[in-house]
C-alpha cells in the first residue's frame, strides 16, 4: 500500500535484512540480565544498560528513582515543529523463573528453529550475512514480555537514521521496572515526577501479544486484577498417613471442597454477587465485539483442549466477565518427594481478573463472604493453638494489596484516533481492535485515573510466547513486525 | 515388680546412668549418614557401619545382597541350650527429606531441651557425667523411624554384658534397607536366603511408636497400603491467566472437583464398594478393641483439631477401615513463586491404607471406576495431542506397583504368647495390645505369607516423633525405655 508508512517500512526492512544478526545479538545482551523486580542489583543493571542504549540513539535519558523501588528508565527527544507528544511505555522487568521447568537457563538466550512445542531444535545464533527464518524463536525470560518492544524501538531508530528519516512527534520513553510485580510504585512515580508527564497527548503501551490469528492488534483497555491466597489447616503438625489416616482432617481434601463450591463445572462462578457489578457494554463496544474474529476452534486445536469454561461462549466474550482461576495449589509433596503423611496445610492461589464496574476490594469481600457461608473461620495469620482448638474449619485469607480495577478507554478521542489512523495505514484491514485485553496493566489504570491521558495498547509479539511461564520465547517474524510498527509509530503524520 | 525382668532392667538402667552420653554420641554417629533407599552409596555406608557395630558385640554378621537392592544387614548369635529362635526386624533406611522444611540439616543430629512444638531450644549434646533429661529430644531423619531400635539393641547388649547376663534365646537380626520404599525386594530376599529363616519361631518387628498415652504398645498386624497418582490436564502449555482466564480449563479446579466427589465432608469415602470387602472382626478382636483406651480428646487437644473424619468415631476404630488420604497436591506454584498463569496440569497423590479383606489391586480398580463414572478419560502416560483433542476430561492414573494387603495375626499362637508374657512381666497392666497398627509394614505381610511364622510389633518411640515428615525426633526417655525393653526381650524365659 502506497502511503506515509511506505518509506518507514522500507527503511525498517532494509535495516533488518542487513543487520538482523546484530539486532539479535544486541537483543540477547538485553535478555541475559536477570530481571525480577525484587533482584535490585540486576534490575539496576538492566536499567543502566537500557539507559545507555537510548542515550546512544540520541535520547535525553535519566533514571527516575524512589526509595526501595526499581527505577523508571525515562527519556525524551523533542522534535522541532512536532505538535504532538507520544509517550511509549514498556516494562523491562519479568516474571519470576522456576529453573526446574526451563529447557535451559532463562537468562542464557537460545535460538530454536521453531517452537519447541512443534519439535523445535536449538540452533546457533546467526552470524553476519546468514539468512534468518521468521519462524525461528528466541527463548529467554522476557523475550516477549516485555523486552521485545525495547529492541524493536532501538532497531527502528537505527533503521530510520540509516534511511535519513526523522520523527514526527515528540517522543517520551517510560520504561517500568516492576510491572510483573503489579507496579506498586507507579502512582508514586506519576505523582513525584508529575511535571514530566503533563504534555503527553497519548500513551502507547507496548505490552501483550498480537491477536491469536497473527493479525496486528490494538487494545483500548485491560482487565483489572487482584489475587487471594487461601491456606487451609489440618493438625498442627504433619501426621503419619497410616497411624492417623481416616481420622485426622485432610487439608487437601477440605481445600478441594471449598474450591469446588466456588465454581460450577461449566466455569460459572457460584459466589453470590460475582457478576452483579459488571458495567454493560456501550453500543460501540458491542459493535467492536461483533467484529472480532472468533478464534475459539483454532485455539482449542492449538492448545489441545476440547471443552472450555462458559458453555461455548467465545473467548473474547468471556474476557468481559470477571474470572476466578486457581493459579497455584500445594499440599505436602508430589512425585519423588511424596511422603506418607497427612500434610498440616494446603494452599491455593487464586487469580481474579476484573472487568469494568468491579471493585477489587468488593470482589474479594464477596469471596470471603462465600467462604464464611461454607462454615469457615477466616484468620489473617497462621492460627495459634487456641484458635485451632476452637474452630473446625480454619482458613487464612491473604488479600492482594496491589490489585486495581479494569479500564476501557473512549475510542473516539482525537489522540487515540491519530494512532488508529497511523497504524491502519500500515496494517490495513487486518488490524483487530479489542475492547479490552484479558490481561491487566496497572499503567492503564494509573494513567487514566491520575493523568486523564488516553492510552492505547499496541502489540507485536506472538500469542504463543509462554509469557509468565517457563520457556518464554519470541518468534523472530514478530520481532521484525515490531520494528516495522515502531518505525511507523515514530513517523506517523 | 519382682520377676525375671528385674535384673535385666537393673543392668539397663545402670548402664544408661553411666554411659548415657556415650549411647547418644554413638546414636548421633548412626544418624549422620543419609539413608534414603535410593541413595545407594550412603545406604551401603549405613549397612557397613551397623554390621561393624553388631560384630563388635559378638554377633556373626553378613550383608545379604540382591542386584540393585539395598543389602539386608543380617546377623545371628546362637545361645547354648536355647530352645527358641527370635528374629529381630528393624529397618535402617528412612523417608526422603525435604531440606526446606527442616529446622537444620536432617543428617546433622541436634539435641533440644524439649519438643520444638512446645518451644524447645537447641542444646549441646551431653558430655560424660552430665545429667540427661528424659524430655530431651534428638532431632534427625530416622531418629525414631527406625534407627532407634538399633541403638536400643546395641546399648542393651552392652548393658547385659556389663551385668554379666547372657541371652535366653537364639537371636537373629534382620535389618531392612528399603522399608520406607515399601521393601520391594523383601520377598526375593526371603526366598533367596530362605534357609536362614526356617528355624525362626517368632519375628519381633521393631517399628512404630508406643501408644499415644505413652503406654507400651504391641501390635498384631498392620494396615495394607497402596497409592495412586492422579494428573489432570488443561491446555498443552501454561497460559496467561489474564488472556485466557475465564475460558481455558483450569486443572486445579477440575482436580478439586474430582477429589471432592470421592469423599463426603464427614470423611466417608463415596467410592462405590470401598467398604464392601472388609473382613469382620473376631470376637477376641472386638474385646481387644473395647479394651484400648480412647485417646481422641487428648489427641485433638495435642494436635489442635476440633473435628475429625468419621462423625466422632474413635481413632482406633477408624483404623479398621480403609482410608483415602490426599498426601500431596500440586499445580503451578504458590507463595513467592506464584505466577499469573493457568497451569497446564494438576497432581494429587493419594495414600490408601487397607484393612483385612481389601485387595490392593481391587481397591485401585474401584477408584478408577469412580473416576470414569465422573466422565474422565483415564490414560497411563501424558496424553498426546490427538488424545487431548478428543476427550474433555483427561486424567493420568499411576497405580502403585508395590502395595500389599493388611495382616492380622492370630494372637493365640504359642510363640506370640511367649513374647506377650515376657513383656507383660515388665510392663504390667499398662501395655496396650492393638489389633492392627494404622501403619503398614511389608514385612508383616511377607513373613506371614511366605514363612508362616508369627510376628509381633514391639514399639518404643514417642508417638509425636514426626516420622516421615520434617523435624523427626526421638524423646530420650523413650530411647531409655527401648533399652530396657530390648534387655528384657533378650533375656525373657
Amino acid at each position: 500500500m502506497l502511503n506515509f508508512a511506505q518509506p518507514a517500512i522500507e527503511a525498517s526492512r532494509s535495516w533488518i535484512s542487513k543487520e538482523g544478526p546484530h539486532i539479535l545479538s544486541e537483543y540477547a545482551e538485553l535478555l541475559s540480565i536477570p530481571n525480577h523486580a525484587s533482584d535490585s542489583v540486576n534490575i539496576h543493571k538492566n536499567a543502566r544498560l537500557i539507559e545507555q542504549k537510548f542515550t546512544d540513539r540520541g535520547f535525553d535519558m535519566r533514571l527516575l528513582t524512589l526509595p526501595g523501588a526499581p527505577p523508571i528508565v525515562y527519556g525524551e527527544k523533542l522534535v522541532p515543529g512536532a505538535t504532538r507528544t507520544v509517550c511509549i511505555y514498556v516494562h523491562y522487568d519479568g516474571q519470576p523463573v522456576d529453573p526446574l521447568l526451563w529447557n535451559h537457563d532463562a537468562f542464557d538466550p537460545k535460538m530454536y528453529d521453531q517452537s519447541i512445542y512443534n519439535g523445535g531444535k536449538m540452533i546457533p545464533m546467526p552470524k553476519e550475512g546468514e539468512p534468518i527464518s521468521e519462524d525461528w524463536r528466541l527463548y529467554a525470560r522476557s523475550a516477549s514480555d516485555d523486552k521485545a518492544p525495547l529492541i524493536a524501538l532501538l532497531a527502528a531508530m537505527d533503521a530510520l537514521k540509516a534511511g535519513n528519516m526523522g520523527y514526527s512527534s515528540n517522543i517520551k520513553l517510560f520504561f517500568d521496572g516492576e510491572e510483573e510485580s503489579s507496579s506498586p510504585n507507579l502512582e508514586s512515580y506519576l505523582t513525584t515526577y508529575n511535571t514530566l508527564f503533563q504534555d503527553i497527548d497519548v500513551w502507547v503501551l507496548c505490552d501483550g501479544s498480537v491477536y491469536q490469528t497473527g493479525d496486528p492488534s490494538f487494545k483500548f483497555g485491560g482487565r483489572g486484577i487482584t489475587s487471594m491466597q487461601l491456606t487451609v489447616y489440618g493438625a498442627e503438625r504433619p501426621l503419619h498417613s497410616g497411624h492417623y489416616g481416616n481420622w485426622a482432617p485432610v487439608p487437601g481434601q477440605m481445600l478441594a471442597r471449598l474450591l469446588t463450591s466456588m465454581k460450577a463445572e461449566d466455569g460459572t462462578v457460584l459466589i453470590d454477587g460475582y457478576y452483579d457489578s459488571i458495567d454493560p457494554l456501550t453500543e460501540r463496544e458491542k459493535e467492536m465485539l461483533d467484529n472480532i474474529p472468533n478464534i475459539d476452534s483454532m485455539l482449542k486445536t492449538e492448545l489441545g483442549i476440547v471443552q472450555t469454561e462458559g458453555n461455548g461462549q467465545p473467548l473474547m466474550e468471556r474476557l468481559l466477565y470477571p474470572s476466578l482461576t486457581i493459579k497455584g495449589l500445594s499440599s505436602g509433596s508430589v512425585g519423588d518427594l511424596a511422603r506418607n503423611i497427612i500434610p498440616e496445610f494446603a494452599i491455593a492461589e487464586l487469580d481474579m481478573r476484573l472487568v469494568k464496574g468491579n471493585d477489587p476490594e468488593k470482589m474479594m469481600d464477596l469471596v470471603e463472604a462465600h467462604i464464611q457461608k461454607q462454615g469457615w473461620h477466616i484468620v489473617r495469620e497462621d492460627p495459634d493453638m487456641a484458635t485451632r482448638r476452637k474452630y473446625p474449619k480454619i482458613v487464612k485469607v491473604v488479600r492482594s494489596q496491589d490489585g486495581f480495577p479494569a479500564t476501557r478507554v473512549d475510542i473516539s478521542q482525537a489522540a487515540i484516533q491519530d494512532v488508529i489512523k497511523g497504524v491502519e495505514s500500515f496494517t490495513g484491514e487486518n488490524a483487530v481492535f479489542l475492547i479490552s485485553s484479558g490481561g491487566s496493566n496497572r499503567v492503564n489504570d494509573a494513567i487514566y485515573k491520575m493523568l486523564k491521558t488516553p492510552a492505547i495498547q499496541v502489540n507485536m509479539v506472538n500469542h504463543d510466547n509462554n509469557q509468565h511461564a517457563a520457556n518464554e520465547n519470541v518468534r523472530i517474524g514478530n520481532l521484525w513486525y515490531g520494528i516495522d510498527l515502531m518505525s511507523v509509530l515514530l513517523t506517523m503524520p
